[in-house]
């Protein structure tokens, strides 16, 4: 069977036909670096991480690109607050978020590209959009004109044009509500970067479009991110990518929530999840096992119960490979069961994957008790 | 005593003396990630880790700017050879590095700038040699004019400036072959960032310029790297930003090599000593103590039985402070001998401070066998 995955842009479940034979992009969005991950922050991350290894296993060259947003005006709050200076305060989380991957297993990203090392390509799809009339300098700020692509906008998040309103209300030269910002003009005391419209600073839309496509080119196979990228985040990406010539992504998949009580996991919730804290209470290997169990498009709704349930069941599989090690000298690395392969074929079905290895590891153990 | 420090420039040891009072601020030279650190790159981060470590003790708030060089000639021809984008590879081997540091115990950078993403800044540096009358742009390239700066080219190595003769001969419109290239143009299948003058990648010193006053300001307290980037690298850097207006740095502090068999330590002798490799024969901490204990600028004669030899008297350390916390349950951390302090004060002399260490050591046996 081959790969299907569930695309966000046309809700159905498509068959996967990379652009290049054999060769699988996938551009995942990353951390704003501004605090300490938390187990919702990291899930994009886990869930995408089981997407590359699954397309390696299957022979495929992945080349995963996963941002880092180094500039926002909550880095250059809490900097401020703290008293650090600002890049010191984003290199600092950027850190602590690549070690929280690397604990959790994921493998390094092809690249790990920082939005203020990326202003030249963002001059370069300002400039384009303003050729074709699909954007406008203002005051110092860029838009983009959403009426201009009312036609297409929408597409991916299904969103009425006529509900949309997005960032500040008219001022200083926008045209329609419903623009939204490509480039924002510098405030007195903000680091700034020069460009032909005066010096700012990047729009967070624009970035992922101008980085996504210097690495992976102006069409690549599969973009991703947490659900609640795909409005507003990934449809100006898309309606400014596309506006600008390029195809773009061909598959977009979205991984849902961590929720506390039923509420997206929000900083103040959050505390006692950071990662080296849930670390304290159990191992790497239990709390990816807790995240990437569940579908990645199904809620977690996070407890400690549950964590301290999938901890369980989790050593259920370590101490059955321990018992077949005593028996055995050493665990042979087999061929993947077919239903599993089945499982992870149908858009990632974790749940359906883990139950396989679940029923292996009972009846090997029944075999050994006889 | 107050900390002093040998500066390259004057040949002379001086006091050092923040320009901001309580901060003191740090730009070294990192790795061209075109491979696997061994022990010779790494010595330099190590050296600057141990300043920055005695700041810190010594009250300064430390701000230390450590490069990565991700686009250069060997990383293309590298990751070409190998069949990979150039970018997977640099990502690639700046995160050896890091692990190499991270292994190694060096407190990451404040931050940690990649070539690639501060092309506006370089911009604006050539930008400002050219209005200045220190940079020409000619076929699509740009070099710093030697000759417009001649009365202080040569400061900071010595260099006579009748001996000089930078990179290839006179070709497409250079002046002089004392010039340096500031931006190399465009090959045709080479990656390539847009200026005024034309699409092409950074000359090697002119980034360095560019980032290190980014950060820390037109003007900062130490620069530092290896001595073999003394000339060409430094003298050009120092040339392209006092030329430009800045005042760079205020001290220069280089260490020496880490030679095998006399010879700077190559990639064909370096590659039993890369870190993965020696961390397999020596703990993390037993490499860091081989590495730091000769004085910063004395060379380093690598052999596998100094290696041994250092292991050994390293453990003699940690075998007294187990006795101690047998005896008393635990180890106080005490007050900084004022000898070792001293010594460290004294152009970083370790191996004066790690004598003091092993006297303590001495003397502490000798108390606990009475």
């Amino acid at each position: 069977m081959s790969l299907h995955l569930h695309d966000t842009a046309t809700r159905t479940t498509r068959e996967f036909h990379p652009r290049c034979d054999g060769v699988a992009s996938i551009y995942v969005c990353g951390a704003t670096v501004q605090g300490v991950p938390h187990v919702g922050h990291v899930r994009s991350g886990l869930n995408f991480d089981v997407l590359r290894r699954w397309l390696r296993h299957k022979g495929y060259d992945v080349r995963l690109v996963r941002n880092v947003t180094d500039i926002d005006d909550k880095i250059l709050t809490k900097a401020a607050e703290a008293g650090r200076p600002w890049w010191e305060w984003a290199a600092t989380h950027e850190r602590a978020f690549e070690s929280a991957y690397d604990r959790l297993g994921c493998l390094p990203p092809s690249a790990l590209p920082r939005a203020t090392g990326h202003i030249t390509q963002m001059i370069d799809l300002i400039q384009r959009l303003i050729d074709k009339g699909h954007a406008y300098p203002a005051g110092g700020d860029v838009y983009f004109s959403v009426s201009s692509y009312a036609d297409q906008y929408g597409r991916l998040s299904g969103q009425k044009l006529d509900d949309v309103q997005q960032g500040e209300t008219l001022a200083s030269g926008k045209r329609d509500p419903r623009d939204f910002t490509l480039w924002k003009s510098a405030k007195p005391g903000e680091p700034s970067w020069p460009t032909p419209w005066g010096a700012g600073r990047p729009g967070w839309h624009l970035e992922c479009s101008a980085m996504a496509t210097f690495y992976l080119g102006g069409e690549f196979d599969i973009h991703g991110g947490g659900l609640d990228l795909v409005f507003p985040h990934h449809e100006n990406e898309l309606a400014q990518s596309n506006a600008a010539g390029d195809g773009f992504a061909r598959y977009w998949m979205h991984n849902a929530w961590v929720t506390m009580s039923g509420e997206k996991m929000s900083k103040s919730l959050g505390n006692t999840l950071t990662i080296p804290s849930v670390l304290q209470r159990a191992r790497a290997a239990e709390v990816r096992y807790y995240l990437v169990t569940p579908h990645y498009r199904s809620t977690i709704e996070f407890s400690e119960e549950a964590l301290a349930e999938a901890v369980s069941t989790y050593r259920r599989i370590e101490s059955f490979l321990r018992r077949v090690a005593q028996r055995t000298g050493e665990v042979e690395h087999g061929e993947v069961r077919p239903e599993f392969a089945a499982a992870l074929d149908d858009d990632l079905s974790t749940p359906q994957a883990i139950a396989v290895v679940h029923n292996a590891v009972r009846e090997g153990n029944a075999a050994l008790d006889m």
